[in-house]
């Protein structure tokens, strides 16, 4: 493919995506395919001869794009966001055609230089503690990781290299591998499962302390845990606090669990990964009080930000501890030394190899400004809002616990089986798609504000569609647990009507 | 930004990015900027107000690009290629404008069937064996990873889980963290640094084994190397094979290694980052002899095979070893149960997030063809030789080793100094990028193929690069050790023509 057929086939992938978003309500949020859909219809082999890329665009429609989940209809309220925007796309393209793997200084300067301007951006938009920032004057920085989940361990090996390298200088006659298997990892039982994980990867045991009755993780349970396992032998190593836990949105107090984790020397990283975009808004700071005693901090911009996947912006107050920990020098590599201001990233992460992907951070941030990211992230907030004053205008639901940033959870009063028989219904419909999750021992349905696209007339469309289905289930004649008879052409909301 | 805004955006990128390749042979693939510089251009907090896109783009021309080390040049020769193509831009493109996450089928149907036809597709390609293939009866199949890092650190913590649940379940009384401390991993001393460093990443004893004279590991050194460890109680888990070295690129023989770790029972995974793609053309099959004994296998698509960054092709014969390793269940997870013909891809990796990789791979390989990949792979070799034969016709240089794949190694008879003198004098001038390695204690020059534009005039543009600068330190005056004069206004080439 030449120059010419790339300018002719990029602008029409370019028409053709503007035209997906632009007609996006168009499209039931869930596709209507079968587990193995696109199997029976691709050939089995790849072509052996070049195929024109009109004939690439017109199968991407035709068997493609009826088997995508759609993340960004407004009817999409599951998990939470995964971001995307114009200016996050262009970013993405203008990386992609580059095409530079910035791994040291030399090997691309401005991928080097554009992260630790932009994290250097980022963290002041959140307030965070001058340490996290490369521009203060001491050894901390920010570097792009490719997820939480990638932060996450980062923070766990860091934090294990440390405590063993600490201890063996206090007791040269202990080996590494002893003490590796006494190392505890911390975090509450609301945590990501990729939190979890992570110990798993890491070979760490990860206690899951019990969260209180509002998903929190406090301090007194860190504290006794830790005394736990010290009276066993065992060392604690690594606290993960979750700043809008996966399940309910719920904010571990920092301020309890930081001065818990600074007197016993412990790594506490704070795993902010969606809800850490909203400290860009500073009403809500007050959710991350403490984060001074954190020794690294990671947010998702890919989820609510407006930057696409992949951009997890980590920042740790000590870059040495990342280089000392990961480290691997080869003389193929044996480009410019630099200092710790101009980082040489492969030492802050697992792969050597990465991509530019502070372009679309920087795309995103000049093209939105911090105005635009916090507007969009207040109206997410406010349309949130709107939407659980409607299902608590419904007195058939509850809605519980309190909403937190997009995410209202809500349940039938019913009983649980009928609100898992209300999600079930609604995803087999494939209008709107949310999830569950357990809260206080009860099942309830997350719904999240997702798609940046989402206006108030969204909101209340996506409430139409769990009103009509509840208003099958929950009816008279079921409270009574007699069968109601197959719906067909029943004209329902007329005999909801009748019923009130 | 509004849907027409991005059409407008979009298409100025393209042509932008179209630019500056139909024009890259008019930079120095080197850019000529102090460490440093765009911290000083640009401003130290974000915009608070939204930006046009027109300015971003103009600094992106201005303050990004003069930042570029451009690997896309035809005179980039340093490490080996990483791959972009106009169908895999593209392809990217789409990916990101859908921005779906695939971690599991009924979170983007198409995004989970779409790898596993194209793994499919790709593994015969490569003609690896049958079991390695999802479309096999058995339990293998192919995922595709950011990187090589993290294929191999997936290996090796598969690798780790199996031998302890196997060793446990043997003796119930022996505990987890014990037997991690003896576990061991084994590679060449050629490996690539990622290699090493999944060692540190997954708390495992990693030796570097001592390569043979052309840098090949050999079945016997790894025999021994098992019966040294054994005797001291240690536990043989993991080794990776190379097929090609990143010094080198040297291939290890499989076939000897292979029936090794079989009669050992230790996990056998083979890092074929970048030559693995040379085995789309059956004339170099022969170098992966004995891949039948390999547990996984991985080579880099995004290196040489045209798919832009990242997509790293990973194979397993047994997928449930890695759901076994990587598996946590969670509620808002807990979707439609499908098989290991269809995966849930969140078990198959380190992260729970995921992009529609597979799109870039789907768009290349139709638009490209296998004969057109092919046909790439072959003259990107070719183009290899004749710089070998350029270099042999001038006695002042020695070619070693043996060219391989898109690598030629060469040194200067007069001693390494010399060598080396040649290598920073060419990149500091920034005409040309190439690297260093060592070959049998001596340290050469490495000069790979990597631009997939590169045409035969290309290659002798680089020649002729090299050659000028050759000319100023290699002379007679040189070799009788008395100091060249500065060079200033002096013909050097008709001085050198005069002392032949």
């Amino acid at each position: 493919m030449n120059s010419t057929e790339f300018r002719e086939f990029g602008k029409a992938a370019i028409d053709l995506m503007a035209d997906y978003y632009d007609s996006i309500r168009t499209r039931d949020v869930l596709p209507s395919v079968e587990p193995g859909y696109l199997l029976k219809m691709l050939p089995e082999s790849a072509p052996e001869e070049p195929e024109n890329w009109k004939d690439v665009l017109k199968d991407f429609n035709e068997a493609i794009i009826p088997g995508i989940t759609h993340w960004h209809s407004p009817q999409f309220h599951a998990f939470y966001p995964t971001a995307v925007s114009y200016p996050g796309i262009v970013g993405g393209l203008l990386s992609d055609s580059l095409a530079v793997i910035g791994f040291s200084w030399m090997s691309s300067p401005a991928c080097t230089e554009l992260e630790v301007v932009t994290m250097n951006w980022l963290g002041k938009l959140l307030g965070l503690p001058e340490e996290f920032l490369n521009c203060s004057d001491g050894p901390g920085g920010g570097v792009i990781q490719g997820s939480a989940s990638e932060a996450t361990l980062v923070g766990l090996l860091v934090a294990k290299n440390k405590t063993v390298h600490r201890l063996m200088v206090n007791d040269p006659s202990l080996k590494e591998g002893e003490i590796n298997a006494k190392l505890v990892a911390y975090t509450s039982d609301q945590c990501n499962s990729s939190v979890e994980k992570s110990g798993l990867l890491g070979s760490m045991k990860m206690r899951l302390l019990k969260s209180d009755a509002d998903g929190r993780l406090r301090g007194e349970t860190l504290k006794n845990a830790f005394e736990e396992d010290r009276a066993q032998g065992l060392i604690p190593c690594y606290v993960i606090a979750n700043l809008g836990t996966t399940g309910t949105c719920a904010f571990d107090p920092l301020y309890e669990l930081g001065p818990v984790c600074k007197e016993a020397n412990v790594w506490l990283h704070v795993d902010a990964a969606y809800a850490g975009s909203a400290f860009i808004c500073p009403e809500y700071r007050v959710l991350m009080k403490g984060v001074e005693y954190a020794d690294s901090f990671d947010f998702n911009p890919h989820k609510w930000m407006l930057v696409n996947f992949d951009c997890s912006a980590m920042w740790v107050k000590n870059g040495y501890d990342l280089i000392n920990t990961f480290d691997i020098q080869r003389i193929y590599l044996d480009d410019v030394k630099t200092n710790i201001k101009i980082p040489d990233y492969r030492h802050w992460q697992i792969p050597l190899g990465r991509r530019f992907r502070s372009l679309k951070l920087w795309t995103v941030l000049r093209i939105y400004g911090a105005e635009g990211i916090r507007s969009h992230l207040r109206n997410q907030i406010s349309l949130a809002q709107h939407f659980a004053k409607l299902v608590r205008a419904d007195d058939r639901f509850l809605v519980e616990p309190e909403p937190s940033m997009g995410l209202v959870c809500f349940r039938l009063k019913d009983g649980d089986s009928a609100t898992r028989k209300l999600l079930e219904n609604l995803t087999e419909k494939k209008q709107i798609y949310m999830v569950a999750a357990t809260y206080r021992g009860r099942y309830i349905i997350r719904f999240v504000v997702c798609s940046h696209l989402t206006t108030r007339e969204d909101i209340d469309i996506s409430w139409k569609i769990i009103k009509e289905e509840v208003d099958m289930i929950v009816t008279p004649t079921l409270h009574t647990k007699t069968q109601i008879p197959a719906l067909g052409h029943i004209d329902i909301k007329s005999l909801c009507e009748k019923s009130k």
